[in-house]
């Protein structure tokens, strides 16, 4: 196959384009950002910007899952996607989520990286061998198109974040 | 070629997926929120709604001509592109955005549902015929993945107008 035409390819490439984009822009808050910004709610009595880092690590988390790679911050879930901002849980500090955060997106990206294109549209591993013959667009590459959209809905109130 | 395997046509598909449901957001926000709560910003001292709500049809409609379909509202770039909110400049009242985001979503998404696989995986209008053999990633297909994550940007600022 040539692989300069290979639309399989060539789809992947411009997802992970999309994806490392909005990476840059959450990595330069957090680099820009102290702690105690992240103790800000990103409008009045809407989410602490600290949530919202928890929730994109434990939505990329997820993501890895459903990709194939290990999913490592499961604990994750109760206190990010399964329960609102001040729910009377106690979240992790930010210096833990810094952390997290690099240790998951540097390891999910290269994992990103390193999948065919075949892997890409290959099925998640949430739609059934069956259900995927009639639903061949339910592929990892559709599970990737979403979280970006996801990430840059939450990148636009992060954002709001800056003095 | 087997339609239901077709790369191309899968790609689309999920793409597609993602506008519809940002669109769907962005509607119905639209139908709950008053003429009112659109003058209001988002969060203290940044962008109105309806400033943002023209920012994403100015944004729409220069996608429309980067995919090949006519450019409609060119005359909103200056006020929305090129220029931030409270620029002086007079902003549309919000039943004329109202209208307009009526009229250019419901064209352009008639338009993208009927462009086949090979037209969305053809070069859009700002690269070469020269350039697109060395970036064949920069193709209709890779703009819509692109707008998808900038309108989720913004749609979840818009979020915050609800009560």
């Amino acid at each position: 196959m040539d692989t300069v035409a290979d639309p399989k390819r060539i789809a992947v490439q411009f997802t992970l384009i999309n994806w490392n984009l909005n990476r840059e822009k959450a990595e330069s808050l957090l680099h820009t950002l102290s702690d105690e910004a992240f103790e800000n709610e990103v409008a009045p009595g809407r989410n602490r910007g600290r949530y919202l880092i928890g929730h994109l690590i434990a939505e990329h988390d997820e993501m890895a899952g459903l990709i194939g790679e290990r999913r490592q911050y499961e604990h994750y879930d109760a206190l990010f996607l399964h329960s609102p901002d001040r729910s009377g849980k106690e979240l992790p500090s930010m210096a833990e989520l810094r952390s997290v955060w690099s240790e998951l997106h540097e390891r999910l990206t290269a994992y990103m990286t390193a999948m065919s294109p075949e892997d890409w549209f290959g099925r998640h591993s949430r739609i059934s061998a069956e259900g995927f013959v009639h639903e061949p667009h339910r592929n990892r590459l559709a599970v990737l198109t979403n979280r970006n959209v996801h990430f840059g809905y939450h990148l636009g109130q992060l954002a709001l974040l800056k003095g």
